[in-house]
């Protein structure tokens, strides 16, 4: 059974399923590892991977790289974060197609212009496209498929761009009806206020996807509460909290000079042994090895 | 001034250089930032990075778009880990020149067969080159420079295959004569006995590098004290560190159902912003978009 | 049906198949257009077009991307040439998964040691690996396949590197027991008498596979006749005709400085069109753009 | 001396500098071995290599390592294609800095906008960028060259869109104004006149590039009688030869059933082995290997 399947089913089923946001496959491991149910392949955090804006600057090839590198070392589904959809239909089209091969298990696209920007960034430059075209996205996405069952989440970047809950629920329906799987409503709000008014006055049937980033205020208590939620992203916490850790332990062993004293801030090389499939591959070389 | 230039021009005045391995460009940046003296685009970090063994898994195109992404975002020399060169002297010619003009500013090889297995690993596969056959690598490499400043590093495994001190320094001698810059002594002893060893006995020009990963109660002090050692590289802590803290957040997330309590666990993702040099990116638009 | 499903197949129908040599997916279209069976996604050809020697200075990386964009464009099998199998069994066991999701439906391994040297070459270093350590990487190709059909083909070098039928029959035995699915015999001699001893005195069951580049007098018809042989591979026709074009038409636009007096030498732009399925991309424009 | 500073000079002594372009580094090493000045690394040579359709569907980074590869493999200057830049200045700063690493002499970047369509296509899609975004774009792109020879060829597609020789010479004193150093007049007519009339109305201190595909009565006599033009690019000519001499022998292949009578249509493969550069590897063996 494909990752696309599984995560089809257990939306069908009614969980809610909490997915974090990777930078590489390492990150990703350690998703799975700790019991998530999906993975969400940045393009916030890959782009943070290699110091670059999140702001078109990765290529596609460089985020479908990053995600294929993903999917090839974690055993839950992947959620592939495919920005504006790197251009018109045609790259939707080519964008699900390699996607797909890469095993993403769905895709999100979002209705801003390419180059987009980040969505939280304070001042940034937020165009969204005419619904219309968003829609044929949609749609060229959906029909890209071909027969597997790659999930296709539409987000509407309305409420991040300012246009308000009236045109994200607008947004919504039509991507709905365009043949988007799911809808993925963003904000940048300080509190959940807007998107559970989106949640409650949320009358279609696909089930709605949030990033509660800027409001973390949200407990999964309260979302399941909500309803129709069923998905949840912790987009960018362990690309924090590791760049936290990093900062400091440089700067110890730059005030100690040296590594001496710092073995408690630290996994043992053996763990990081275990993350990269040393085992295995110990076991394959008495196999297969002369 | 070339980042190679700027690095042998510091080797030469005698410096103790204290280098740091990254995974990736973020780490990269985070350890110019702390104020180190070069990166190292370490292989067993850029493996960890795509949850793969240290052990020619990745391929020489893999570990170089590693490395590209790296020298593109920070201010310091970086140091390629080459590992054994990726095959003969061939590869050997290849590699430095596309990791010269992917800005490296020295490569290190190591005189183990390829495919190599990771020098830290309990029972991991320890073969090396015969000194004739590496001495050859290096010796090409050295030529393959065409007039750049690169420095090169010879590694020698000696002590990671349980050879000796004798035989290390015999290996040395003959690499540096075939033209190594540098020559990387490296140890999976608990204790710095058989590397100060080394350092005491070594009588060559080229200046040493140390790893101390295994044998961390060796201070700064204690390096200078020894003399002969020029470049120090802490090469996996940072990714350590990392993956502890990552772990707990996880962890913490999981049982918390939420991310409403961490924030004192993490940089602000405005912290991130900078780390992506977003400021830039803002003035630029201020100049050149309409 | 998966396009190794299909392969396998039709080697078990007992077809005659014959592949072509390609270097990207432009070549491979052209090949599938002509009716041929399959491609082969040639280390040679691909190593060519990079323009440097097929003696392993490609990466698998390099490889994989070549054969992925040529799988993603024909509707005919792939068989991938997979060389070495770019290190030893641990080696063999990433590259059967990756040109796998590449979409490859076989690939081919060789019982020379890494790096290789191309076969054809007078002089070239032809140097064969144990038939232990040979046996033990088409083990763990065949098991890394998990359920899919991939076809393992394994190349023997025997009598590339001199060492005569009967050590390439008492290998392709070895090969053929620990999982083989064909053999490939691979010949530089300039007439086929030693691949036609090897084919009669051939008693396994797996189906052996040539490529008569070097012995070009042996026609389909002979193959045929011969029996066993179920795959013939023209492994660079495509790309030393294309060469000679080329060249052809160079001269002569330097010579009569301007192309005014060569559109009976190429094809039309429009042709270039229909290849890179420009009418597919038009149709979904009009489907999809607003 | 950079590539760059050497094109930029031959510009500057006023020699009519005739390129060719190459869809790969053996098709650049033709040109450079035929004598031409210099290879024109072609967005639509290198999409007809990868089968898809030179609308942006492959992304800057495959085509930054099509044109690296180019770079590594010629010692004549390489134009890069850069099509629209790849989105907005920030993306033109991006690729300014890439390619010119990647080792490019010049890039060209278009005022179109992003997803472009191919040119040449009769129906295409030929949207134009404002005269005052694209002067950004090449703003952008000047200042980011930080001191290099990069020449910055800003490409006008003012008269494949329709809007006239009027309207193209108004953007080109813009473009010029904003710091391009070459002006390409495109255009899809089947004659040459309306690029003859721009030239001689062309009143701008920046010489002129020409692609003269559409019209290819234009000889380089007659060029050179125009003056203003510095730079004659024949972007296609080698890729269209060689399908047609390809697509002629798969059909001999197929109809003849063998390759017993091809012999006088295909280079020998010892002549690959030359462009693969294999006599100096040769000479590298016998210096560096044991």
């Amino acid at each position: 059974m494909s990752q696309a399947t599984t995560l089809r089913e257990r939306i069908r089923q009614g969980d809610l399923l909490i997915g974090v946001g990777a930078r590489d496959a390492l990150e990703a491991r350690l998703i799975d590892n700790a019991g998530f149910d999906f993975v969400w392949a940045s393009g916030f955090a890959i782009s943070a991977s290699h110091a670059v804006p999140d702001a078109s600057i990765l290529s596609m090839t460089q985020l479908l790289e990053g995600t294929r590198s993903i999917c090839g070392r974690v055993n839950i589904p992947v959620v592939a974060d495919c920005d504006t959809g790197f251009g018109n239909a045609n790259n939707v089209i080519h964008a699900v197609t390699e996607f797909g091969k890469a095993g993403a298990a769905a895709i999100s696209i979002e209705d801003k212009k390419f180059p987009k920007d980040t969505s939280l960034l304070p001042g940034g430059r937020q165009e969204l496209l005419s619904i219309e075209e968003f829609s044929g996205k949609v749609l060229a996405a959906a029909d890209a498929r071909q027969g597997s069952d790659l999930v296709i989440i539409a987000r509407t970047e309305a409420l991040i761009a300012g246009w308000g809950v009236e045109e994200a629920l607008k947004r919504a329906h039509h991507y709905a009806e365009a043949g988007a799987d799911c809808i993925l409503i963003h904000s940048k709000s300080k509190t959940p206020d807007e998107v559970v008014e989106f949640v409650e006055r949320w009358d279609g049937s696909a089930p709605v996807v949030i990033v509660p980033t800027n409001y973390p205020s949200l407990t999964e208590q309260a979302i399941r509460r909500l309803g129709k939620i069923k998905l949840v992203i912790y987009a960018n916490q362990v690309l924090r909290a590791g760049v936290k850790a990093q900062e400091e332990i440089l700067s110890e062993i730059k005030r100690e000079r040296g590594i001496h004293d710092i073995d408690d801030k630290m996994v043992p090389v053996s763990h990081i042994f275990d993350l990269q499939g040393v085992t295995r591959m110990k076991q394959n070389e008495t196999k297969y090895l002369p």
